[in-house]
């Protein structure tokens, strides 16, 4: 009788729900932050505003690595870790090449097998399509709404090829680099820029016969993250071996991140990092926001065939262009 | 008796002077294009429209490696090549970490010694500065203004290590790579990117006793650029075997780029670029003025402190104090 249709939960639900632990509501939640529809997304923001009032605060991890660096299975094994200490664990997987389609996101829970099933733990992809550099906004308030939802550590896996490390680096508490042994090839190959915001690197698949390979692999790495500059002053970067085979240092990879946050915590950096990280999202959001009514504005709309035309042909300059489809834009109707 | 200050130059003044080909001019024209002072802005844009209408276009080349590829010396030979050919020739050299001093921009002619004492020739570093990833719309604009001064040729020098690359691709016509012999292993380290978005390939310093590896390089080269999609429809990439000391490839090189201008004129595509890389620009400026417009407008400026504060503690989401701040920036005095 009461039967509502899938759109029409109110606000209030939605907060409930999530606050409450609901996984069901929370994925309804986020897909209303990923939609472009303006009711949606006021909705979700209202939501948002609401979730943030409980004040819940998760360890966030992104986690990084070539393709074929064994991510998916890192993840199990580590998230299983996680569930063994009692941490309720959310996965989001960010894909900078395109949205994924619902075929992927069942691909994630497959890579996942015994993760997936576990109650405590929520995984998703999150889209990044329509951003250039995967920089969406909308991540970092899958990981706000996540928070509210009352998981304990949340991952945020990218692949280490763009600059989607660079974007998730500011949401995220600790960074970690995942890297196959026998990799120091790779230490020329990998960018620059992910080794320096990598809070410790976890050299995968050290096992069997590549435990002594592993180990020179360590060693690379600890030289060459004494050559980088810190990242967190105090903080230093450890080289770890692991294995999800036989679970090789699984333990110390939580062990870590647990002092790291005590420690920045403690410090104060923690609190002064969200902090940068939350301004950084405002404005991120003001950029995007701009851009979209700027693009949307019916007099902008109106003049832009025009105003291409001259300057495509050189007629005017680009910057004169600009300088009308901006007059169109301020004036008032 | 009628001497002026430098700053009250009349716009017919400069257009004059800058189609006319005073290098002071030019150069005094592109200060005023980099100026972030309204008024400079205005008058410097007002300059490049008239400038536009002479028509004249230049063959743009990018010219990218890593910092010891030998960029400088290449660039040296190279120019004083195209000058046998009866070519002016302007540099600009982009540097993506900051804005260069005076002193620089004396680097810059010391490092291209004969180069700089040519009167055919204009050499100018050009500021990235306060643009992300070096996406300075006024190198675009420092271009148009040298192809409005009659440069034949315009050479774009930039540091392969950073985005910079992705940009000047959309401002030039053509993409040289250099890189040094034997560097089999840099393949590796060179981002993919950076391959894909080039023309051609020299690798430079090919001679004495690095001519055997060189000639190595050049087939691992030609491999490489085998697997990547092409990047102009029917332009086959070569890999030139260049150096700076016996001369050897360099005429090839400019005979290279003669043929993909000519192809490329005749089949539309050089149209088609240009005219993708003026929407791009004018978009550019736009974003890029409206960000300024919007941190500029005293309404936002009133309320942001309060705004971030509510943010940064969580009180409010970011959504909600971006349409705070965006409802400030839209309201009418």
């Amino acid at each position: 009788m009461s039967h509502k249709p899938l759109h029409e939960l109110s606000v209030d639900e939605f907060v409930d729900g999530i606050t409450g632990g609901s996984r069901h509501l929370l994925s309804r939640a986020i897909t209303l932050v990923e939609s472009s529809r303006p009711d949606h997304e006021a909705k979700a923001h209202t939501i948002l505003d609401r979730c943030l009032a409980a004040g819940r605060r998760a360890t966030r991890i992104g986690i990084t690595g070539s393709p074929g660096a064994g991510k998916s299975t890192f993840i199990e094994s580590f998230g299983l870790e996680l569930l063994r200490h009692g941490l309720r664990v959310a996965v989001l997987a960010i894909d900078p090449s395109s949205t994924r389609s619902g075929g992927s996101i069942l691909g994630d829970k497959a890579r996942m097998e015994q993760l997936s099933t576990r109650p405590e733990v929520f995984i998703r992809p999150t889209a990044s399509s329509g951003y250039l550099g995967g920089t969406s906004p909308r991540t970092h308030e899958t990981i706000l709404l996540c928070e509210a939802a009352g998981y304990d550590v949340i991952i945020v896996e990218t692949v280490g090829v763009g600059q989607s490390e660079i974007v998730v680096n500011s949401m995220v508490d600790f960074i970690l680099l995942l890297m196959l042994p026998g990799s120091g090839d790779e230490l020329q190959g990998i960018k620059r820029g992910i080794m320096e915001i990598a809070d410790a690197v976890a050299i995968t698949k050290a096992d069997g016969e590549r435990t002594g390979i592993a180990q020179v692999s360590k060693s690379d790495f600890e030289a060459a993250l004494r050559l980088l500059p810190e990242k967190h002053p105090g903080w230093k970067r450890k080289v770890l071996l692991t294995s999800s085979l036989d679970g090789t240092g699984i333990a110390e990879v939580w062990q870590n991140v647990s002092k790291f946050m005590a420690e920045m915590q403690a410090n104060g950096q923690l609190d002064s990092t969200r902090q940068e990280q939350l301004r950084l999202l405002l404005y991120t959001i003001v950029e995007d926001r701009l851009k979209r009514e700027f693009f949307g504005n019916p007099r902008v709309a109106a003049e832009r065939e025009l105003v291409e035309r001259h300057v495509l042909s050189s007629t005017i300059s680009p910057f004169s262009g600009a300088m009308t489809l901006l007059g169109a834009f301020r004036q008032e109707k």
